[in-house]
């Protein structure tokens, strides 16, 4: 009778051909074994453990002795512990007899993994692009095969990969040297990359290669040897900042987080002045494009030094934004987005070649952009919603507002979603603020100020403790999560009212009025901070504050009427802020509806979490296209009573609506 | 009960719901009638001729009244006479009784066509580039599709393609302005494009574009209004001449034919010389490969200008060449053809964008290269092949015999085919003889010898007549035709012995010794020419054409052998020499194996024609790579007793064969 292989924690089982490996039999069995190497004994990734003894459930005597014997090799990559702990690798061990085996969680394909940085979110690692490795016998006269339908067969046999997998040009016209100097690792190719792969001492009757394939569908690079360096890039290009996550394709790390803010910003601060940048200048989307290409590729080449690789050796790049930064990133014409009806030129998600976009990374390697919904709804949105996956609440109707310069704020449940954007504006992103910067070193994130003396405690990013108990606090500006705090605090302690307006009657030297005469709160002295200026908030700061919060509570209400509830019952805010907001603060200046303050949860970069997850599963891709379909888009902007809400929206929290989560820290206010 | 059509000359018939266009009842009866509009009535291809009368096979009365009546539209495209002959657009006319309906030639989708230039083929017009009108409706604040998608959705449902359709990207970029601007047609787009097409007043409503397609699967140009020019250009890329066929996509008409020197001679004048060349030099591929790009823009150039188009209204290219002349026109390292076992890096056919090749015809086109057959038996022969296909010959043994700098052979019939190749050397082509020179104005192409006089008689491409009818011939050089003629005129008329040695004792002025003091004959005199110089043909260039006719030979012999033959019912003679060849001298010479001179056939460019065919008809590709995968490879060259044959080869007609079909020829010739 054929031997019995049972797979833990799976539990698959079966029997299978005496003599085959227990990598085979887990093939053969649907178990997906982690082999980057594909069998050819040199990377040491399939080990897997067996578990001794009679197993009544199973009915079956498990041994080590039912195992060929263990071969040098396995020594190689098994430490002392994993020997005695009855490890193999896979690749080597051989079924003779009934075997029961247990897959340690590193040794399992299509991994789950937690997404590092940010909110922790649990997803299954499955990236399009995926490296292989094979051994393929030379070429002979007999054999005449091409070189590229010489890899071609050997992974459509080793890897089950399809038979008309394609190969990219570039790649093909370096595909015979590559493979033919195996030795000779120091010539650029494919536009600039150094071949990053290792010599493996095998057979020499065999050209040994780490294949590149994206997708399942194309040849993307041909590396010498065992190549194992796998990574990706993912970006949400905001209007003001662009943030970007470089990502390990084979473990779901992530390697480096770098920002930097949007070079287009030199052409106007929103996206209307963008479009309407585009449409004034014969050149102007020309010069705004390759303005974002260029950010992006500094961001490439500065995260890839960073961790000594070089940003030839960037895979797959996955980009989020709004609908008009994907155009202008895109070069598309970005015109039509900007008058009725507000169409995009293109909504599906899209692959585009590198070297087409003049992005310098790998030039074979695929730009993939998250699909549009709707309008100024964009990809970034999609994104959010892929990380929080608000469509899986049952039950509870839960909203998703991300705020950057362009807001777009979702709706709903597993029933129904719906969702808008609002000209935010960049306030909430230091821009348009006196002393406003992105989060960065030196921005002032957090603030409390006391009611009573009107001093202030701060804390700075990069240092450790707050203000007052350092001094010397080396504070450059103030960033999105700082200006939502300082707002509210200003109005907590009664030093601006709540149409926003400072009260000049107090006695504090920290309220005063600036060189132009208007009034402003002394955030930081001139000697606590880097920049040897007083740091302040000005009456104007809280205008654009106002201005932007209007426009977000604004949508979420309407929102909510077109969805037909009265409340929520949760909110996530999402961001690219680096640091949390603070939700307490988000509630009182009333950027937010009411809601039970233990359900409104900040989940900072929610946009640029979706990116990585759309690079690091491609399922992900699937479920962007499936939201990007189904969700209800609502233009807010052309309703009829949309001024005489916004108006009513700028006070804080808000000229008529109720807000009885927070009504106790509103009582405390001091009347002055 | 619902009426029925009958379509002519197919016999498809049918039910139709009452109502239905002629259009209409053809598709759902599988008709392909040409529809350039999509029923748009703009384009007027639709003919149809309707027959009226009792159809007793049928059982069916038809009848004109049974259609809708005459349309406005339907005159501005039929005729007086075809008005008067019961015709009408297939788009227009309505069904509402029984009709029998004829389809004109020129109305039919798929048509036949008669390949023009070189010899008579008739193929299926079936091209991968396909042009489809829409009107679209313009987007609402309603329907905020975008743009792309809107144009897939009407492709789809129009036209049937299918739903995954995709796009390019560079196509992208310009969408949303070609969409809204279809006045404007000055901008230019597509890396310089200037849009052909014309305006078409319809309602206002919608938008109105041509959407050109390829292969089914990818839009590749979007065009303002009704565009119809769709050409191709496909290319022979030899080792020595390019030769370049633009045609019209739509009829299959060749507009332009023109032909160059392949400047890569100057990096060496043979495949070897040239794979040398890239090997011995760091950047020697490199600038090979651009000068072959830089020659295939000039003709695109030239051609598309001739025709009063530009080279961006090219939109797809076919390329035919040996494999080595593949692998440096696409910048594939060919240092491993070149030595054993002579492996291809790529043998599958292959599709490249424009303008990743650097071609510059539209950036978005694909450049379709036929697959390798095996070693140097290249694309070029798969192209012979697919013209010629001799592997639809069911009894008789047929030989293909392809004469270029690199010479190609296949034998077989639809049982069993094989191939071979040779290194023939550039000698048939005009270079390497002195007086050797493309056939162009000016070569001398066809040659008799009086065996008394041992005068000459010839034709000059370019001239009616031949000398010495004219005198002032213009001759400028001697082409492959002339140069294989002019050989086996000495032999017949006993100028040059057997082994290719001048007899010198002759008393005529035209046997001579040249300046280097070796002999030669005098073509034409000074006087004769537009170049004022006596064109002579020497021992050299004797020497030359005998190297390159024993290799043809041998390999031909070899070939017969591996099949098991001892003769050949018929041979195919192709070569891209502009003129045919003579079949008496090619024979006279012993270039080719006896076989009776009825069945020999000179065809002109069969690999060029196979170009031709794979640009206008897809399934052409199909057969093209299943007799690349069938066809048995023979390596000639390692066989032990080539030397030996080789040397027997170089004898007029042969050492030792026999040639019992031009015996009585050989007989005649005077012994002196």
């Amino acid at each position: 009778m054929a031997p019995q292989v049972i797979f833990q924690p799976s539990g698959r089982r079966g029997r299978v051909e005496e003599g085959i490996t227990l990598l085979e039999a887990a093939r053969q069995l649907g178990v997906d074994i982690e082999s980057v190497c594909g069998s050819a004994r040199v990377c040491g990734k399939c080990k897997v453990k067996i578990e001794e003894g009679f197993f009544e459930k199973f009915g079956i005597e498990s041994r080590m002795e039912n195992l060929s014997p263990l071969l040098e090799e396995e020594r190689d990559f098994l430490e002392g512990k994993e020997l005695a702990n009855n490890y193999r690798l896979a690749c080597c061990a051989e079924v003779h007899g009934d075997v029961l085996v247990f897959v340690p969680e590193e040794s399992r394909g299509a991994k789950q993994v937690v997404l590092e940085h940010g909110k922790e979110r649990v997803f299954k690692l499955n990236p399009a692009v995926r490296k292989y490795y094979v051994e393929v016998e030379k070429a002979t006269l007999e054999d005449h095969r091409g070189d590229f339908e010489r890899i071609r067969d050997a992974l459509v046999t080793k890897y089950g990969l399809p038979p008309d997998l394609g190969i990219d040009y570039l790649v093909l016209r370096e595909l015979p040297y590559i493979l033919r100097n195996q030795g000779n690792f120091s010539r650029r190719t494919l536009g600039g990359k150094v071949f990053a792969g290792s010599p493996v001492a095998t057979d020499q009757s065999t050209w040994n290669v780490t294949v590149t394939v994206w997708n399942n569908k194309e040849i993307i690079l041909v590396e010498p040897g065992l190549a194992e360096n796998c990574v990706g890039l993912a970006i949400d290009v905001g209007t003001t900042t662009v943030a970007a996550y470089l990502c390990d394709l084979r473990s779901g790390q992530v390697l480096a987080v770098d920002s930097m803010m949007n070079p287009q910003v030199r052409y106007g601060e929103d996206v209307l002045s963008r479009i309407t940048y585009a449409m004034m200048n014969e050149d102007g989307l020309q010069r705004m494009h390759e303005a974002i290409i260029e950010g992006i590729n500094t961001l490439a080449q500065r995260m890839t030094e960073k961790i000594g690789m070089v940003p030839e050796d960037i895979l797959e790049v996955t980009l989020v934004f709004n609908t008009a930064m994907q155009h202008i990133a895109l070069g598309i014409e970005p015109s039509f987005l900007g008058r009725s009806p507000f169409t995009a030129g293109v909504k599906s998600s899209l692959n585009i070649k590198a070297r087409d976009l003049g992005i310098k990374v790998c030039p074979t390697a695929n730009i993939h952009t998250l699909p549009v919904e709707a309008g100024f709804v964009g990809p970034d949105n999609v994104g959010v919603l892929i990380a929080e996956e608000p469509y899986k609440e049952q039950e509870k109707i839960r909203m998703c507002i991300d705020i950057g310069t362009n807001g777009e704020i979702d709706i709903g449940n597993a029933k129904r979603m719906m969702c808008t954007s609002c000209a935010t504006g960049p306030a909430l992103e230091g821009a348009q603020i006196k002393f406003g910067m992105r989060a960065a070193p030196g921005a002032i994130e957090k603030i409390k100020i006391d009611p009573q003396t009107l001093e202030i405690s701060y804390k700075v990013i990069g240092q450790e403790k707050w203000y007052p108990e350092i001094k010397k606090t080396e504070a450059k500006g103030i960033c999105g999560s700082g200006i939502i705090d300082i707002v509210a605090e200003l109005f907590k302690a009664g030093i601006i009212d709540k149409n926003g307006r400072f009260n000049m009657k107090l006695n504090s030297p920290r309220v005063r009025r600036g060189e132009d005469g208007k009034p402003e709160y002394v955030l930081a002295w001139a000697e606590e901070t880097s920049i040897g200026k007083d740091i302040t908030f000005t009456q104007g700061d809280v205008r654009a504050v106002q201005l932007a919060k209007a426009a977000l509570y604004v949508g979420a209400r309407y929102l909510m009427e077109k969805l037909g509830v009265d409340r929520v019952d949760s909110i996530t805010l999402a961001g690219a802020f680096g640091s949390y907001i603070n939700r307490e603060s988000a509630m009182v200046i009333g950027m937010i509806p009411d809601c039970d303050l233990e359900n409104v949860v900040a989940v900072g970069n929610a946009a640029g979490d979706g990116a990585k997850l759309a690079l690091l599963d491609v399922d992900k891709r699937e479920e962007a296209a499936w939201i990007a379909r189904e969700i209800e888009f609502v233009e807010t902007a052309i309703e009829p009573d949309f001024q005489e809400r916004f108006a009513a929206a700028m006070a804080f929290p808000h000229a008529k609506d109720k807000f009885p989560h927070i009504q106790h820290i509103l009582d405390q206010i001091p009347k002055r």
